[in-house]
């Protein structure tokens, strides 16, 4: 069998100070999604991936919609169809003056553990995007063509909710479909064990208010005759689990799939380290379900968290106040086959249920998706596997994901599309938060690693 | 017996538009005490009313402490020997753009119950403290002396949590020494029946702040092998209470006494509607311990009430955030004998005892002050009482007050001296609030019944 593979991967190595000088020009445009005062920026960035994709042979085009444009290029090659999906925007950069450097005036640095790109977007998604970009470059450059025919589908709203996807994706669906999608925006177990993510947990997100006096009153005055709703959401709020960690609300658990045995196997071998995780934040012991391994904890069973409450007076100092109301933001990741919807008004009756006479409830949807759960029988699984091993220190491992990338449901659900998530993000890339970095390691051997699972997912393809 | 009682009330009848013009220039002073920024409007109402006892012939004085200073002023007449509280600082007119004129430009307005006094400071507490002074200036004008010695004490820090009071009277413990306090800065019982107060909840106030992780953590990579400390604080907060109403911290009925039989008669036949006091603010049923009466709850029993709490993410819209930490304010009123030092104790050890691996509990003080319970065998108590009584439509009632006025236990513990709290405030004063005022009928009915009671107690105590 002919080495079509190594010249590509020289040809990476070579190309990395010019490959580095591409990402930092994406990296300068402030494509920052959710304030309209960036819509300019993110139309910079669109127009910048036109051009560099292009440049490359392939006919990409900027296609409107109703916020930030998508980026839709398509290079025809032999073999498989594949779909890639990264994103453009980013997030903002408050708190400024916590940046060692100005956000969008990107450099490569030293710190302890390697060099590193500096700047927003290094790694969500910027960084991340370009590895395959510049994977399809080099393949291009060397051979004329690609192993499989590639569909780039760029989107410039994931960091403020993706309102233009699903339409997009509805309106499109003949275009972008492909037999499997490939997203980058993940990351990897450990520095030295790359990932695929198999199964990304749902989110559910409510707010409720619970409803006392008309306003707030004098604790001295009216103090032990009147119903104070912040003690209720207290009652409510804690009654939400029980003392095994068990979440309460009836039915949660409808749907909630044990991990299979090769799974579970695969996990273990992990040598996952709970104390160095929890440690890295101050913390000592899982605080999940008893019974229960920490990585099940975070990749494979549904969570119900606060992530946020507030009552009354919370200034300095203190206030005899009464409250009027009491609210909570909570959350619930959701695994398996978990039905957002049902869940949402299970939660509701269970609030309600609790409410003396005086309180009432009120309510507010924040998002509902569940969770997506990959088809790993694809060949194209093991296939990246593998080359994703070659690439690197230890073998690839199938992991679950606590976060929730909703795009791989839309794929699934409105393309019938099966999607494999790979990235090379480390835990420390501070995304979302000031001075976001990538690795150069993670970009270099992000690069080749794409090299490589586009040949092996080619190889590997009934039609291949 | 000389009816020395009558020319006095036909001269407070006929004075009343020159007092109201008195009260009115009290009144336009912005006496704010919390606010620095208002310490030279403080040190001018100590000057108004420094000159408004000397234009009596009442020897006064300012009196520098390390806050604003106090106003004492002494009056040497025949019989029994009582000291005068009131206060000239006002509360901050914070929202400003609620009130419906100037705070600080005092109007008589036709209200639906009657005309009443605008501005703040009018119930609270410039009009109740101008009552007695106005009493006294009649009684002094029509007879030349008072039937009893007073000595005018008036505080400029009541609002502001009173820092000077203590070393005050620890100093001057022997000139501001009487044989019993009379203080003005209570209420009617409604607006047909007066009422002299006789039990004072006491007030202790704990903020308690749970600590879990270093920072905040993203409730998609931690959420579930994490301990939330919003759910932490939420179990604490909610086990407070036990399902009868009753508050759990061990210890905490320690000193808690039933109200006597007596008492328990008079609070029965005051003919007090719960469902019109709760109603009066959108609530129907009495939340308090189950099995006691409302105004047991209000008056006789201790309370746990959160005032505030918070954690997280507490803006619009939704971010998925394990909080770090989680924050409440609680307060207890405290009757009887509660020592509210061990309640603070055995608070923090109740809390301490639920935190979970993981969290830790950091706590900060906001106050301690014990239950005032008036001997009501003093025989001032009953003079007063008939004395009201003979003012207003029905008879006066000894009832509770379910808010903390430290200075009656101050009086009590440092000087050893009995307090008779006496006030003509109405619930719908809204004090502290926009739009405070004063019913011109509490003012004016308020001031004879300050003359009748300086009668009264002259001829009632031993020595008169």
């Amino acid at each position: 069998m002919t080495d079509h593979l190594s010249p590509v991967l020289d040809r990476i190595d070579a190309e990395l100070p010019a490959a580095l000088e591409r990402l930092m020009a994406l990296l300068r445009i402030p494509s920052i999604s959710t304030d309209p005062a960036y819509a300019a920026e993110c139309e910079r960035a669109a127009d910048l991936l036109v051009a560099d994709l292009a440049s490359m042979g392939v006919s990409a085009t900027k296609r409107p919609t109703d916020g930030h444009p998508m980026v839709v290029g398509h290079l025809r090659g032999r073999g498989p169809h594949l779909l890639f999906y990264g994103h453009y925007d980013v997030q903002p950069v408050d708190p400024l003056e916590l940046w060692h450097r100005d956000p969008f005036d990107p450099a490569i640095e030293d710190a302890p553990a390697g060099r590193v790109i500096r700047g927003r977007g290094a790694a969500d998604d910027k960084g991340q995007l370009m590895t395959f970009v510049e994977a399809c470059r080099a393949w291009l450059a060397v051979h004329g063509e690609l192993p499989v025919s590639v569909t780039f589908f760029l989107e410039g709203e994931e960091e403020s909710g993706s309102p233009s996807l699903v339409p997009f994706l509805r309106d499109n669906a003949a275009e972008v479909t492909a037999d499997l999608a490939l997203i980058c925006d993940t990351g990897m177990f450990d520095p030295q064990t790359p990932a695929i993510t198999t199964m990304l947990r749902g989110l559910l997100g409510e707010e409720v208010t619970i409803h006392g006096a008309e306003k707030d009153l004098h604790s001295g005055l009216f103090g032990g005759a009147a119903m104070n709703p912040a003690r209720v959401l207290a009652r409510i709020l804690a009654e939400l689990h029980d003392d095994q960690g068990r979440i309460t609300v009836p039915g949660f658990y409808d749907g909630v799939p044990e991990i299979g045995d090769d799974m579970r196997a695969q996990w273990d071998g992990l040598g996952f380290d709970p104390s160095a995780f929890l440690g890295s934040v101050g913390l000592a012991k899982p605080a999940g379900e008893a019974g229960r391994s920490a990585l099940e904890m975070l990749w494979s069973r549904p969570t119900c968290e606060i992530n946020g409450m507030w009552s009354g007076y919370t200034g300095a100092g203190f206030k005899t106040v009464l409250p009027a109301r009491a609210s909570a933001k909570v959350s619930f990741r959701l695994v398996g086959d978990q039905d957002p919807l049902a869940i949402r008004e299970s939660f509701r009756a269970f609030v309600r249920a609790r409410l003396p006479v005086d309180c009432r409830a009120e309510f507010a949807p924040h998002g509902a998706s569940a969770a997506s759960v990959m088809a790993t029988d694809h060949p194209g699984f093991e296939a990246a596997r593998e080359a994703l091993s070659d690439e690197w220190p230890r073998p690839a491992a199938f992991v679950g994901g606590g976060g929730s990338i909703p795009i791989a449901g839309h794929f699934k659900t409105i393309l019938g599309m099966d999607s494999m998530l790979i990235g090379f993000g480390r835990d420390d890339d501070q995304i979302h938060s000031p001075n976001e970095k990538y690795d150069l390691e993670s970009f270099h051997k992000g690069t080749r690693s794409w090299a490589r699972i586009l040949d092996a997912v080619a190889r590997a393809a009934p039609t291949g």
